[in-house]
């Protein structure tokens, strides 16, 4: 045992020196608040975190990893809502932290393109492209202190998935440290580029379990120079989502974000968020929040959404709406979609899911899992909400009213099992846009065929054979 | 060797077996158009072809051929560029037609999604999608004969890649027979899925050398509902760049085609091709041809145009321009595009470039590519043209006037590797749109680090470790 310590301690030795005394930590106050997860449902364990400044540090860690067999976990801006950046509580895993790397390499706005490192932070990249009058288009809660390294590492989506893709689909080129320590250059400027297999996507969304992204070229786009932000009461949810059919028509697919959100989750944003009001005079129970954006002024899109909306009110399908008549009200707005988040924090437990479906089946789904978990927790309240437009729901159920938390959420395993199985049988995703992490691991066999489990097997096989890379995560 | 064919024919009967009467054919007539490139650089043999009806028939014909060690082959509408669907000469592969595998699985306009398998020819999806009031963007020259799946496996581009992507960026999900015979339904109508490593993104563009794709499901889009089609002599190559940043700007980014054209390949069209004729009322030497499409009629895009021209213009950036007034002048404008292609045809021999830059570096390619190509073969008549949006010319140049053709086309090794070494110093690629194939299969390990070399074969070996799929393409 002793010897087996020695031995480590001498590995560990190694890797600080690669990065040089800024560049780790063992102090358990540096340490403790990026060993557990937001949520707090992950609590790990390391003996040092590495700082590394250089892509040649990641690829020096990473091979003398390989050689001491210590496993690494890398880490952005430990924002991931799935434990994919905490360590395990055993304490044998080294953590990656790759926040120094946060250089924006180059910007050109005559080329739409940005070229930046790992630890950059959302934020920081729109506002360099902002800068130069373009739009970097992910957005999302987080992307005050979220970083882009895990932004690709777990292929976000956001609010503006609808008009621009998630984050792979903003991907030019990357930079990857493999887990043998060597470094594949992929930073190509190219919009197309057709030689040979598609690497990045591999290493796109794959949680660092195939290699650590170092850096990478993005895509920028016009800055928008106009949006409309509009709130409607709709019929139904079959309605909102044939609304967003229609808008995405009438305004030629200048429809850059489409919320659905429902009674429930406006009470409990109203209650607990301050702020926060009741959009429209009287009472509905579903609503769809949405933003059309122009990349010119006086586009005239305005008149076509309320055109589009008065349309629909004739009909029946909108009940009332509201165009935003400033900046300040579209972000009142968007204040209540927020709220929702925070207002089911002082509700008690919270039992979450992050499902897609096909955009046409989300009426059934939430139709369907409202009944179900009625049935397996009476008295729970279920609040459906989030980016309808992709058919991506944050499926959230709040705790019954006179329910002990703790005793609630021992149930989060069981209540996951009844939503999931709807989203399967409605041909979705368990994991829309947070990942698969320590969080769904033990799940993605039960929802994915074996030859396709059989597959990411074989690619991890093949890339890290010794399971060094985020271990515990992913497969 | 009487008992090795004895064996092969018996291996053969098995694979006629799978597709019964209908579905194979020995029959030189029938076979000899399927084992020419359209351009007849490659000429092969084959002592079958296999038409499939059904994935469970391409899977069994893949687990058979595993069984017996026959190579397959898989082919689409033949329309491909670089020898990727022609067998080698040897006749020992068997072709796999994808043809009568075509039909339309499923279409849902309000789930903008279409479903279809592999041998759908390009324009019946077109097709398909007006029907149900949706546009399917990608176009391409040879839309009349050419097929999904090869479009697929050779991430087609085509004109509308600047505002809609590759083939890759239309795809959601994929049905593909793996090399071990197994089908890998990954046909999801999901936008936002991020469980586990994106495979279907190894699949496309792979050249059907990691498995047979059968199947995609694809997005839709909203039909536009007014195009502005617009040609503008330019100052120089870099005012062409310059001016499409500005359109993408002006416009908020409806611009969906953005072409380079160039006097000489003006001048071949003219010359060559019945109905072309010269766009502006003076002789320019660089022009771009655009098209903005916009969602909704009345959109005001065409005042857009013609302010964003005529600004250009005051600054000597533009020096003469014309918006088409009606649909017909709009063809006749594309009508010279197109013919730039076939005007070449009756000059003599081509050698042909199909490669990509950044967008940024193209007049710095043009210009430099210009140069070496007069210095390597004197007289020779260079003529650059294509989607300068993407960075992706076509650099095809034409023979001297007075060499004998079959002495220049000698010479196509040669000059491919005077044009490949600019496009790689200035980060390039050397096949932006039409893939690898045969015809840049042994270049491919030049252009692509070792490590990324690596990498493919890797995937290559682990997918595929007999290498019987499309064996000597690709890697």
């Amino acid at each position: 045992m002793f010897l087996v310590h020695e031995r480590k301690m001498a590995d560990l030795s190694a890797l600080k020196a690669i990065v040089g005394p800024k560049g780790w930590s063992e102090d358990s106050d540096t340490l403790s608040p990026l060993l557990v997860e937001p949520r707090g449902l992950y609590k790990g364990a390391t003996p040092l975190v590495l700082r590394p400044e250089t892509t040649e540090q990641v690829a020096a860690i990473v091979a003398e990893c390989r050689e001491s067999g210590i496993p690494l976990v890398p880490q952005g801006g430990n924002t991931g809502l799935c434990g994919g950046a905490t360590p395990n509580a055993g304490g044998d895993q080294v953590l990656l932290s790759l926040g120094r790397m946060s250089k924006i390499r180059a910007i050109d706005p005559l080329d739409y393109t940005i070229t930046v490192e790992a630890g950059c932070i959302l934020q920081q990249i729109q506002q360099a492209a902002a800068d130069v009058d373009r739009l970097f288009p992910l957005s999302l809660g987080a992307e005050g202190s979220c970083q882009i390294g895990g932004n690709l590492s777990t292929n976000a989506g956001g609010i503006n998935t609808l008009r621009f893709g998630n984050a792979r689909d903003l991907v030019l080129g990357l930079e990857v440290v493999l887990p043998n320590g060597q470094i594949w250059n992929g930073l190509r400027l190219l919009r197309k580029d057709n030689t040979g297999y598609d690497l990045k996507h591999l290493f796109i969304g794959a949680e660092g379990s195939l290699g650590i992204i170092t850096a990478a070229t993005l895509k920028l786009f016009p800055r928008p120079r106009e949006e409309v932000t509009a709130l409607a009461a709709v019929r139904d949810v079959p309605g909102v989502i044939e609304l967003l059919s229609r808008m995405r028509a009438a305004t030629g697919d200048q429809v850059s974000a489409f919320e659905l959100m429902e009674r429930f989750g406006i009470d409990l944003a109203i209650k607990h968020v301050s702020g926060v009001r009741d959009p429209l005079s009287d009472v509905y129970e579903h609503y769809a929040l949405m933003r059309v954006s122009a990349g010119r002024e006086n586009s005239g899109l305005r008149e076509i959404v309320e055109e589009s909306l008065a349309a629909a009110m004739e009909e029946g399908l909108v009940l009332d709406a509201a165009i935003a008549e400033s900046e300040q009200q579209a972000k009142d707005f968007w204040r209540i979609r927020e709220g929702i988040v925070e207002g089911q924090i002082p509700e008690g437990g919270s039992i979450k899911h992050d499902i897609s479906v096909p955009v046409t089946r989300v009426a059934e789904f939430i139709a369907k899992a409202d009944e179900a978990v009625a049935k397996a927790i009476p008295g729970c309240r279920p609040c459906a909400f989030g980016h309808a437009g992709d058919g991506n729901i944050h499926y959230n159920v709040t705790q019954p009213v006179d329910m002990d938390k703790q005793k609630y959420l021992a149930k989060w395993k069981d209540l996951n099992a009844v939503v999931h199985g709807i989203v399967r049988s409605l041909g979705g995703s368990i994991s829309a846009e947070h990942g698969i992490g320590q969080l769904k691991r033990d799940e993605l066999a039960a929802v994915k065929s074996p030859v396709e489990m059989d597959l990411m097997r074989q690619i991890k096989n093949i890339l890290d054979p010794d399971h060094l890379m985020n271990p515990g995560k992913v497969v």
